[in-house]
């Protein structure tokens, strides 16, 4: 498969998993309108192909993402000057559309959480299916601090933790570690340093290899739609589900593979 | 009054409190079709009975309950092979249909968590109002492991703790302890042995005794509702539920209770 | 500007901060009809008052509030005794109207929360922002212990924690304390005595103070809507928000203030 060529993001495919690498370390990652659009192209790009089962987002440098990038914010602002009365409002739904695929990707998304985890490095954060956090790494929502509002970021943080921390984190703009990260239910697990870090993610992998992949993009889907569509509804499509999946490849090798005590095919 | 006859199930009724047993021990009580039926039953049988306020699930031999039952699988597997190609579908929503109205059980629900809890046995655990654990309990998934997918199971785990840590669970198939069990809010208590377990559960009891039978039913019906209707319109009726339940004979009991500092008549 | 003048109330304006003291202690601040109509006129009167940025809410005497007031629930007897059918429902409704409209008020909202937090106190507590407690403070939900529900209160609570740990508090009507009450994610904080109790109030008033007014205002309603309008639409009128806010006085004062590595003019 050939992947997008990308400017702001390094990409490493290693069998099942895409590794994804913000890399704009001189500005600790900051999310720029070209790095919004790499991202969207990349997992446009991955989404229908089924080899690809675990997409790996972490940052270069010691940083996850610190934010918005100022030069975009600069650029836009002389838009508006020039009469483009849409530059900001173009500039900054673009990253919510983003993240709104990014939370709907077929494969599991693990991201990886260094340093700084701010603003738009943490809304990305919450819509990972597992975040793994340094215990140094730093969480906030700085943008009311700075006089505007993190409009793309705080809806997915209130799906993320639930609207009781959301509206403290959003209204107080606090910083705050891994260990509070974790208790708050933003990220899963945390590690008191890199190679700990390392062996989580290599753990997690692990853990999502020995998963069916048909299997685990029909059960994201389904888990996605559950207050979205009435309870019953989405009860009966998910049986209808269950029948085609034991019915299928994945189903009858898994019950082979769980006869004969040895791992399933996909488990490699 | 006359409880169904079962043969997967022991029931045993004391006073206000109805014991369900999961009683297949040979097979870590995995959840057969012929269960789940005699679950739905014995739920229908007591739902109007306002005599028994408290149900109380939990399984036989040290193990509440492992998922479902191999030997139905294979039955359905025969009937699909026979060209009944609704057999996989209508054994599996099946499963969804007992532990929706599980859920809506006027009662209040208590399980006592051991051994496994896996697959339906975690979305049974999934549905009570008090979940109550030992520190040894093993939770966990293993549905997409197998190549199929938890369809009636991974809603009601969104349901209970949220997409954030459901979606984890579910793409893995990690399996955790009771602690962890806790800490994700899939149980309320964990308890280190069995005296400590039976301990909970009779301080569980002994709660339950202490609130008014029609008004703790009247309250779980109020609160099953939150997010399924405008909370404006909840709260009227809320408010002319409340203004019946001073008037009844309940509300006259407990205030006369409260009033002379004695136990409410309820309260035995 | 002028505030109500209030009897069961006290009122105290320091620069942007609101302070309301739950002033009943003979009765542990219980909940009045008197002083919910007397919170919703502050409420209303301040609502549009961008000068005031928070509000903090607190009891006086050691107590934040143990519930409905029994005076009130007599007088309403006799109304009804009288034929006003109608006086219990109108009684108890009032209360989760001011709640409501307190959840939505556009300020930052800080309840201190210490003794008595039930019931109606409880409810009250479930709409801060930012709850502070004392470690010694007790919560819980008493009503149906006294034949009656919390009518106006229990779906706030769900609100607040989600149905899992609300099922439990509501049919047990257990009580227990701040360390609790964090674990539940009830509160925000909890302090060992009452001297950290103030600092942690000072610490939180001084955060939002660097927040932007405007701002906070703005990300308030929007994270107040997310689950109930379709995320696409809110995310659209967000990014229009956000252009707004950058362009105006907060966004370019907060970019300044940034550049010039000094606080901005509303950090005071």
């Amino acid at each position: 498969m050939t992947l997008p060529t990308t400017e702001t993001l390094n990409l490493d495919l290693d069998g099942p998993v895409l590794h994804i690498t913000l890399n704009r370390p001189d500005s600790r990652n900051a999310m720029s309108l070209n790095m919004v659009n790499e991202l969207m192209a990349v997992f446009e790009s991955v989404r229908e192909n089924t080899s690809i089962r675990a997409i790996v987002l972490r940052g270069a440098g010691g940083h996850f993402c610190a934010g918005g990038d100022i030069k975009d914010m600069a650029g836009a602002r002389q838009k508006a000057a020039a009469g483009d009365s849409d530059a900001y409002i173009s500039l900054n739904r673009r990253f919510g559309e983003m993240i709104t695929a990014a939370n709907q990707q077929p494969q599991v998304i693990i991201t990886v959480l260094e340093g700084a985890v701010l603003g738009g490095g943490f809304g990305l954060a919450c819509i990972s299916d597992i975040a793994l956090a340094h215990c140094d790494a730093t969480f906030g929502l700085p943008e009311t601090g700075l006089g505007v509002i993190p409009a793309q970021i705080a809806p997915f943080v209130v799906e993320r933790i639930g609207l009781t921390q959301a509206r403290r984190l959003a209204l107080t703009g606090i910083r705050f570690k891994g260990e509070e990260a974790l208790r708050l239910g933003i990220v899963h697990e945390v590690a008191n340093d890199s190679a700990a870090l390392d062996a989580a993610l290599g753990n997690t992998l692990e853990a999502v290899r020995r998963c069916a992949p048909g299997a685990n993009r029909v059960t994201k889907a389904l888990i996605l739609k559950v207050g979205h569509e009435p309870m019953d509804r989405l009860l009966d499509q998910a049986a209808v589900d269950f029948a085609a999946a034991v019915n299928g490849a994945e189903g009858q090798e898994g019950t082979m593979a769980f006869v004969q005590k040895r791992p399933a095919s996909w488990n490699q």
